[in-house]
């Protein structure tokens, strides 16, 4: 199987050095390398940040330039950390930590998995209790992670400074990519500001894709934003080489529909209808794959046209 | 075959004695229990009813207090009744009668079945001609009940006072859940008032759940309801047992368009890919179907999160 | 394999004589009759036109009148030429040219076939550079017909007077009906004025139905269109005979999802299951297919309510 890390995907999206991190070490803690079953344990916080939707100032497109003022405000969002919440995991996104960046990190298992996903509220900029709430899984009630009065437990309503862990196990119809989000009282609000990320589980004996890549579409401060990220040159830089295995993982959070599209390529439905875009609404969530075949610089954006004029479109590169 | 009539789950729902009902008697009147194809006749009356959304008066999610004169309104719904409608049938909704209640009757029958909808407009509030136009099934253009000047027969205008029959066939196209809906000169009103419910069709050999939910999907008066209801505690109250095979329903009418998800449990599209949300538009329809094994107690609900807030969400009861 | 010119439906929709045309000599420009791929050339200008939404000044299902002045506007519209752009090609839509009409030309090939769209700018309204962008068929960027600054070709960017030639494939997963629209600087303002049309690509031994239609669900100055159309009587009204095997193509373009409805008529998704709605949005398309049976006049429809209202209804007439 081949390197589910490459650097050059890395490297462009995240912009970080990667230069300390020794991937094979964290093979164990991050994803499935094999298809035996384990527990995976995730350590997640909900911090404070401040974030930035169109760090270069600029929609290309319509010409306009955007001061930061207007495009950077504070938030809080699911963050990745080290064991016991030490230190946050500073990896690239698609290898599951997201350096405290909107849109939560991807979280990977396999068929037969279970998950212990340890959360801790560090919410210090609204001091709101939240919580975890996973599609997909298979969970008891007790790590369903919602709030209602009279009825919810601990998991559904973790104060600041306290923290709950979420018992769940990835069962035969896990197989996919799926949503999370807090589901506590104060989601509308939290939901908006960015705490949402994804569950990919592949199956019991599936190989994993060269390259995964998640889009998530989701309304932020009047942008239409793809990972919290609005127009091109800010939103994700998904890179592939002809050749590679690649597999999009798509979801929206909110309250709008949205229609997937990349530009030059093609997929099937299961039931076998050849497709190039896909519509799905909050909580829906997909993924597609193929082997690359087309070198160039393609756009993938969401075609509902308000959407996109207003940030949601990015660019895929396949290099030869 | 197991009941199709929990006395638990009709009991929470519509919170009336089930006492007088004797269910063997019934059978033939209101749904399929043998694969043998059969003609079968449903009294329908369009009739005035006062309907509450909240009659609980509470948003438990958001500890908002709602009075009656905000919730309740009058209205024209499709009722059941008995044989040349001379008594409302009063029965779980379920059971294919409601009572008076917002969302029309469950009418069922099973491939190869012909059905015969006698209806009758009894709208006394608006005196507005009424019809009733069935998805799924197959039928002629004298009973499509639509309306357009100069080409529509009576079925399409059935003025206050008067009646028509809908000739229907339950054909090999036909099984699954399909929506009806008032498609006279006044459907815009009528709709949005609550004049749809739905059709249950089972193929020829299929065995019926055990237990069938309806969840319909529509504004009201400015609540995003399920069968007419708003909030956890005035929305149906769904409820199944561990073991048990469990069908629900779902449809939308009117403008807008909602993802349908349920907690702790996942379904297969028939291509077989797992899903535990779907988005459906006006008049879409479908029925996932699963055999019961999470204990405990869920929601359902709209995923579109500003049609959660505003009442789009109720509990699924799952017992050992 | 029968006609794919029915005289009826085009005498219907176009309401302009067909008397002049020799329909067998253009089998081999705009169409496929055999399964041999081919490289065919199609000739499309943008042009501007003088549009009118509601020629018989009626909406029929709320009685009321419009005058042209309300519903006529300039705009720019794809439009198929003979031979190097010499003059507009006079045929039915159907057949492949649409003579200046909202909704491009239907563009039809075959699994494995070349296709050479030769695009002139001849927006003499507003003077804006152009393009034309495809789905579901195969091509290298510099067919991709998109525009952004510093990084598209000329393909992404036709000016007034100058021409471009896109060079597609219709690969193995092309078998399909897909949109083609404007994806240049000036997008969102051409695709609101009609820059857009269909292709349909029958798979490499597919038999083509008797019947294609192209229902293309679009806003037009407040209207809710098909076909650049609003209400019964100005809408598509397509025609079949008992026995023919139809299609429908089915897309839709700008912001909104939509639900396609046919009354009195279902069809099956690759999975199985039954359907008589289906629910797409933006660059969402699909084709639906069956025997006919049904003799009537039937009405076809968008199912959001909103939309019906406003104008995005027909007739569909099968005759014995």
């Amino acid at each position: 199987m081949r390197s589910v890390l490459p650097t050059g995907r890395g490297r462009r999206h995240f912009r970080r050095g990667l230069a300390a991190i020794v991937l094979p070490a964290l093979a164990a803690v991050l994803g499935p390398g094999t298809a035996s079953a384990a527990t995976r344990h995730v350590w997640v916080g909900a911090a404070p940040a401040t974030w930035n939707a169109v760090p270069n100032g600029r929609d290309v497109l319509h010409g306009t330039r955007l001061g930061p003022g207007a495009t950077t405000f504070p938030t809080v969002v699911y963050r990745r950390y080290t064991r016991n919440w030490r230190k946050p995991l500073r990896l690239p996104y698609e290898a599951g930590a997201n350096a405290g960046r909107f849109t939560g990190p991807l979280i990977r298992a396999r068929v037969g998995d279970k998950l212990r996903i340890h959360f801790k509220n560090m919410d210090t900029l609204r001091r709101d209790a939240h919580s975890m709430h996973f599609h997909g899984v298979e969970y008891k009630p007790s790590s369903d992670g919602i709030w209602l009065p009279l009825f919810s437990g601990k998991g559904g309503r973790v104060k600041p400074g306290e923290s709950f862990t979420y018992r769940l196990t990835a069962g035969p119809d896990s197989a996919g990519f799926w949503p999370y989000h807090d589901h506590s009282v104060s989601m509308d609000e939290s939901i908006a500001g960015g705490m949402f990320g994804g569950l990919s589980i592949a199956g019991r004996d599936e190989v994993r894709a060269d390259r995964e890549y998640v889009v998530a579409f989701a309304p932020w401060h009047g942008f239409q934003t793809i990972n919290g990220r609005a127009f091109v040159g800010n939103t994700p830089v998904f890179e592939a080489r002809v050749g590679e295995d690649v597999q999009w993982n798509v979801m929206a959070m909110g309250d709008e529909f949205h229609t997937f599209h990349v530009h030059g390529h093609r997929w099937r439905t299961a039931g076998g209808t050849p497709e190039d875009t896909r519509g799905l609404g909050p909580a829906e969530s997909f993924r597609v794959r193929w082997r690359e075949d087309a070198p160039g610089t393609w756009l993938y954006h969401c075609h509902v046209e308000t959407h996109m004029a207003q940030g949601m479109i990015g660019f895929y590169r396949v290099r030869r």
